[in-house]
């Protein structure tokens, strides 16, 4: 070929740089591909890494997915690792690249620039924090320490505090503990899983309990203690708690590297990820920003935010890979924040704007929670999935889901994102066509069973009450039997009436039909089934408690 | 009160009888309702009868969901068992019920008639099919007969037949080996699992073979062996091969029961099922018809379908009995046919059309199939799904999907399912916010994957080639490495050259790129690299083997 070959480079192999530069290569066979990189390895499965730290994935070379020599070879790709992109020069079009080897810096021309720098963990500026067994958990050489520290236990003694309940601080508290630590987590919000609903996270603090995890929450984490060899020996928190441990890991949260971006005069954002339009170029139509630096639509609100994850990295890097190679592609579709967590035997994983994220953003929702098994519970290792569903008041559109459970979590999950990018309401959601055999799901699923519920509460058929309520001032009837009753009584409940629902409508004289009236359950079936008997007696105010009782101990302790 | 109530008939409390009785419970606390039921259990887990039989289901009780106690006492329901409904007087609305203990009849006024008739296993006309040991299994009474006879092993041998390799045969012979008996399945079809795509069933073979089942295809039951006690001794199939065995399971599919509507002068669809609108009723409004018995509108046609799954029978009975008490529902949602089961390690899942279907029916389609991991390669226990999508070559419309595996198949049908439900398009899939960790995904779901390929063929960048095409004509390249080649060769090739993908570009004067070309590898992922870099190359007609050599040894033994 003799025409000059379209020259596209691409800043940062992990988290969508490595799929643009492969996509960019199989829409462009003749275009000069250069992939800079500043560290040692190229592209690596990051989300492995807590995994192999622990041991559940032994072989660390599975964690290095695609290798430089692969690039190469496959794809014709010009990879320079240990390559630092400095500076752009927008005007020149040109990158500047700094050899981190030697300090050696050069410029590269560029037609197409697509950057992917990521984003860096957040270290504190406190007392120890430079300790030796002080770890953030980013890349290939963050792991290797870390695992070096965790499997030959060089450091001393075998307890080890995680800082920060996010997705990373939950996945190393868990290899921690398969390592043998004894471990503390500390979280400075009143819950793990900031992301998520308070009520929601209860199990997994249950769980991490359960587990042996010393779990400190509403407290920071104020210095970290080193003895005379610069070893750390433990951190204190804000209020004063000293936690224990030879390993510190710092799991608290990323910052967007934008630097390049913003020296070069890119826009960012509201959130301060670098701004981005559908085809994810930059306000520099010849500049491309994909991964955790950059910004994507949030569907549920129709803004630009930044969604540090790894499944629309990969996306927006083979859309911003093509729309470099090519010209065009198809807009990136709307992100809803879809997330999985696993903590020990439980999963937790939500889609779209949980209720605290809608508060926040004066979104107006109501919300319905249901606890139903994963399967049918007749077959054997049925097991409780909890299930909060949130949804526009007037339209009836889906915002947002959230579930804790053992199996089949991630299902129920990804079948209600999957509804969300077709603007679904929770009427659509009653009517899926959803599979069923005894060992994978339920004639009603737990989506069904959610939609349901939101829909007799939209239609003014069974109107439910929050789970964390206060129930003073209302006539409260537990229709659960007298058994389930001592068993777990209602929480939060100063006084309340027992009449199982089977008998309730021959002890309808025992009630008073014009107070306001709670029905409440084990998780809300039966709390219905009461609800409509007394509605249809006369009953003038009547509902029923979201999740009885066993939703409404995690929301009152 | 003292207005008359309303007067709501349910025949039939299987397959949306008990759901349409108790939502008209719950939409009306005054209506009188009946529930007539010809057998002696008003409600069971119809599902689970096969687990029961083989003892993972150890407690007869757990599938005996709602008894007639627990209707009656929680839902007012009058539920009278071992009565038959016998014949509709339209005209005075009335239905004549048969008393089966006694042979009383007496006749029942209704202002809605719920009909939830069912289906009845069809039973072939041939020698000794009424012999001891040969059984169908539709209710309670097959079932318990079943258990005692593979429990007590009281006729005889541990040698079982299965006729018939649909949903209920092959949890059948599951459950027969389970018990310890050498199970034949016997199935008229060359496949199992009639509704999916031959290739697409081989894994199911393979599995069947590999947990000892002697698997007959392509060969119908003849004549059943009888000793002189009339016990069952073996099956005698079309093609003269004996099968020997003391049990019979005859699971050749079902008929609907459709005799007392159609002599009520109620109308059926083409399929055979009653016909109904969008809220279930028949042609006469005041009579509904759900479940196995009944038709719906069949999604991926629209063109009304008998359906014969349990999902949709319990929605379709809630939406029957919300209209019969209130006189308004929202209407029904399509039908997907999504269904699910379990093939000892296998899972195999679909929604709506398979190729033969499409092929039937005169849909226009293109498919695609890949081959890929649960969740992460790197994380343990990772195992291939194969997911068949099908889609409207003109606007790409998704029209149905097909999967095979040990794990995580239920989810990629149910995802798929769901954005059916909103006439996704093959592009639509692509851009999916799914749920991804190690343990559970992939940052390119299987979905995703499949959608990439859709896609890329839909759009030229990458046409495939059916894993069964006659190769011969073909310049076949398989791009794999020397090692997997020997080890696995392609199937049903004669001449090919091997050019490892990574090699192709060096050796591109080794071809001529003038001869049409077929590209080849593991599973279709090399394949696309290579048969991108031969068409910019100037090669001018490449495709690219659908799911490479493993997919093609199950379509070309």
């Amino acid at each position: 070929m003799s025409f000059s070959p379209l020259k596209i480079i691409i800043v940062g192999g992990v988290a969508g740089g490595a799929s643009a530069a492969t996509r960019a290569r199989r829409c462009n066979e003749h275009a000069e591909i250069i992939l800079l990189e500043k560290d040692e390895f190229v592209s690596f499965a990051n989300c492995g890494m807590p995994y192999h730290i622990g041991g559940e994935i032994p072989e660390r070379g599975k964690l290095l997915v695609a290798t430089k020599e692969l690039l190469e070879r496959r794809f014709k790709l010009d990879v320079r690792t240990r390559s630092e992109a400095v500076q752009i020069d927008r005007k020149s079009k040109e990158v500047i690249v700094r050899q981190l080897i030697d300090g050696h810096e050069y410029r590269l021309a560029y037609d197409k620039l697509i950057l992917s720098p990521g984003a860096a963990p957040f270290v504190p500026n406190i007392e120890g924090v430079h300790a030796e067994g002080v770890y953030t958990l980013r890349n290939i050489a963050d792991m290797d320490r870390i695992r070096d520290a965790v499997e030959t236990g060089a450091l001393g003694t075998k307890e080890a505090i995680v800082i920060g309940g996010g997705f990373i601080g939950l996945e190393m508290v868990e290899q921690l503990v398969a390592r043998g630590f004894t471990t503390s987590l500390a979280e400075l919000l009143p819950q793990v899983l900031p992301p998520m609903d308070p009520e929601m996270v209860v199990p997994l603090h249950d769980e991490l309990r359960h587990q042996g995890v010393q779990l400190t929450l509403g407290d920071g984490i104020k210095k970290i203690a080193v003895d005379s060899a610069g070893h750390v020996t433990g951190v204190e928190l804000q209020s004063g708690k000293v936690l224990p441990g030879s390993v510190v890991i710092l799991g608290m949260g990323v910052r967007p590297n934008t630097k390049l971006a913003v020296d070069a005069g890119l826009t960012l954002g509201k959130t301060g990820g670098i701004a981005t339009n559908s085809s994810l170029q930059t306000n520099d139509p010849d500049i491309y920003a994909v991964g955790d630096a950059c910004e994507y639509v949030y569907a549920p609100t129709g803004e630009q935010m930044r969604i540090a994850l790894a499944g629309p990295a990969n996306r927006a890097g083979r859309l911003a890979g093509e729309h470099a190679a090519t010209g065009q592609c198809f807009p990136t579709a709307p992100v809803m924040g879809t997330a999985v967590v696993r903590v020990f035997e439980q999963t937790a994983a939500m889609t779209g704007l949980s209720a605290k994220a809608a508060s926040r953003s004066g979104i107006k929702f109501r919300s319905v929670t249901i606890i139903a098994g994963q399967h049918a519970g007749y077959f054997p290792g049925a097991s409780p999935i909890t299930l909060k569903l949130l949804y526009c008041p007037e339209s009836g559109r889906v915002l947002g889901a959230q579930a804790t459970g053992k199996d089949g979590v991630d299902k129920r999950i990804d079948v209600i994102a999957t509804a969300m990018a077709f603007k679904a309401t929770i009427r659509d959601l009653t009517g899926l066509d959803l599979s069923y055999a005894p060992p994978y799901g339920s004639a009603k699923d737990p989506v069904h069973q959610a939609a349901f519920t939101a829909c007799n509460q939209m239609d003014g058929l069974g109107d439910v009450l929050d789970a964390d309520a206060d129930l003073s001032g209302y006539q409260v009837i537990d229709v659960r039997t007298a058994a389930e009753i001592a068993k777990a009584p209602l929480t939060g409940c100063d006084s309340f009436v027992a009449i199982p629902v089977d008998e309730l409508r021959l002890r309808l004289q025992e009630l008073d039909s014009s107070r306001p009236t709670v029905v409440s359950c084990g998780v809300g079936i039966r709390g219905h089934v009461a609800q409509q008997i007394l509605v249809q007696h006369g009953f003038t105010k009547v509902v029923n408690l979201s999740g009885g009782a066993t939703l409404r101990r995690r929301a009152v302790q």
